[in-house]
């Protein structure tokens, strides 16, 4: 039996950033406290917590102290220290979720891919490589040309590093400078994603969502994908394979490719809701934010029905060097009945940072492609500068 | 133009209950922070506000430094000191909305009604009380029975006497004690309120909702209420009127009677978001709270477009005596898919204490009795108590 008190749960959340923010806005109509922990003072989800600490991902001293004060742990970005959080748990009893070892499997690419292609998830063909010799090798075994990547520590495309021919591989090695693998490029027709929660004894995915990224940062997700109907379902059939690897409650994002055969083969797994599930808020009744809440705290899943077709669109910092945030020109997107500004407050604009998004959902019977034209010309009238 | 900026702008809450709680929800999404200042340490809205100071609402130097704090200044119930208000806004500068003039022409519900009467906006007939012949002159002239008032400080029926014969004057002006009006009985067919929004330059009203009382508090409102298209419209045409009259910019909650011939007379005005309202955070795009939000920070109001047919119930505590709060058997509610759950963290359940809400969207063709119902079956499977 479920049961709400007051005071209510607090969830602690190692993180503090836009994500961390989002959960704390939607931890509060369930009567639920969040607090975060971040290294920078004032983190984006400070003003919306019950309270900050501050401390580094992996100070394992604020971890202690954050749970202490919560009565499950949870955590927004990768970077949280699987360790210190196991020891923690051991030392305080209070659950962690994710398991920590989900995020011991996927910090490590190639242990995480090693891990799902035994569970039968389809992955493109990789393997670890040592040196030169190992990358010239896999390009002759794969035919192709291969994408280099950091085992660990990558993200939004760092770390990531196409290797076109031969006579690449040691450059491409010494950018990498560390353990790495390759991957077979994969001939994709889109990039897709499932935000997919684990509760307590249930599942839920969301519907299929197609990511368009440039140079490897996500700009828009289309919702739903514009793939055939076996498509979308064989999608979450393989999120729902790897929901069953992952050990722990919470929101997964389940980043897939769509080859140009039609076949689904995974990308990557962030342990955390996703910047692709971030149309969910306002596109159907449970945001991931909301599941997520529900997730770690063992409550019974919500609804992930489509309201209506929804696309995202990222506000990256178009500046040319770092200066103070703001963003001018959003009457359009205020005046907009469909649209939806979520703006993270980060006190500082940085060439490509994500500053905040744009949900537009579909007016009428307006197509995908209408309704990505739409949402695009919203975020391009938007200006970084004060007036 | 219109520029956000991080820090983005902070709303000074006079106030910090459920309703302070919902305006900071819907703030952080557009970046802005609410600070609140209520007397009850740790209020619900205080986990997620950037800060509570604590302090009783008519406290001037607890406003002057939530003013010193703040882009500009609201509030979240009549309590808040009108003189106050006003001094700290003369002494800072910080612009205070609704306007404080507002807030004391509606303090006084003889002076509301006079005024409203003035501007030409319908209402039942009034007069102001001294004795107990003017009560029982007033039943003579309306050939009715009346409804005594108080004519401050009442809320939630509180300082409402029905009089129904000359007998019982002296014990109703006895139990008002205290400057008092009279109000010939309306013979409704139903209650209904429209929750109304004044920006800068411009006005939007939300879809008419039904409100459903019992023991003068609100259990349900039922939206679009179940009236002609003409009562509908003329209800919205009432409370644009209303809105002429009132000063500065916010959401403003206008009850209203439907009459049995149909007619649309002026029950009560609330100068802030309001309990029939709730509905709106799932019902429409832009709830009351976002709404109110953009509206004292001079932004563009947003859309007020109903999603579907819309149902909220409040959770009153079922409680003999005051007690920790608890909710049990809410898994229903998180079970159906067009359900949604607030509470509010309040630490204590007090008979009929309001404690949270549920909100029940149209599931395909339902008609408002049968999702009417529906909202009544899900509120009364929670129970008050701990397992």
């Amino acid at each position: 039996m479920t049961t709400l008190e007051s005071p209510g749960p607090t969830v602690g959340v190692v993180g503090g950033g836009q994500l961390g923010r989002m959960l704390a806005e939607a931890a509060s109509p369930l009567g639920v406290d969040v607090i975060v922990l971040d290294p920078t003072p004032d983190c984006p989800a400070a003003g919306v917590s019950r309270d900050q600490l501050v401390g580094d991902f992996d100070d394992e001293a604020r971890i202690q102290e954050l749970a202490e004060r919560s009565d499950v742990l949870t955590f927004e970005i990768e970077l949280a220290d699987q360790d210190a959080l196991e020891r923690v748990r051991e030392e305080t009893g209070v659950p962690v979720h994710p398991d920590p070892a989900t995020l011991r499997t996927i910090h490590d690419k190639l242990v995480q891919k090693r891990e799902l292609e035994a569970a039968g998830v389809p992955v493109p063909p990789f393997r670890a490589v040592e040196d030169v010799a190992d990358v010239r090798a896999a390009i002759d075994d794969y035919g192709a040309s291969v994408m280099l990547k950091a085992r660990t520590g990558g993200y939004d495309g760092r770390g990531n590093v196409p290797v076109e021919s031969k006579a690449d591989a040691e450059a491409a090695l010494e950018a990498v400078a560390g353990p790495a693998m390759v991957e077979s490029f994969v001939d994709f027709e889109r990039e897709i994603s499932v935000i997919a929660a684990k509760g307590y004894g249930e599942t839920a995915t969301f519907p299929v969502g197609e990511n368009v990224h440039e140079d490897e940062i996500l700009r828009e997700t289309v919702v739903p994908a514009r793939s055939s109907d076996a498509v979308l379902e064989r999608a979450r059939e393989v999120a729902e394979d790897v929901l069953e690897v992952m050990a722990g409650r919470g929101i997964y994002g389940i980043e897939l490719f769509e080859t140009t055969g039609g076949e689904i083969l995974l990308n990557e797994i962030a342990p955390r809701p996703h910047n692709s599930g971030h149309w969910t808020i306002e596109g159907v009744r449970t945001s991931q934010f909301e599941q997520h809440v529900r997730a770690v705290l063992g409550w019974p899943l919500g609804s992930t029905a489509l309201r209506a077709p929804t696309v995202s669109t990222n506000l990256l910092a178009d500046v040319e060097a770092p200066r103070p945030a703001a963003l001018a020109n959003v009457e359009r997107i205020f005046e907009t009945p469909t649209a939806s500004l979520h703006w993270y407050g980060k006190r500082e604009a940085r060439p490509l940072r994500k500053m905040g998004h744009v949900t537009v959902t579909a007016d009428g019977d307006e197509t995908r492609e209408e309704l990505l034209e739409r949402a695009r010309g919203l975020r391009d009238a938007v200006t970084f500068e004060s007036e």
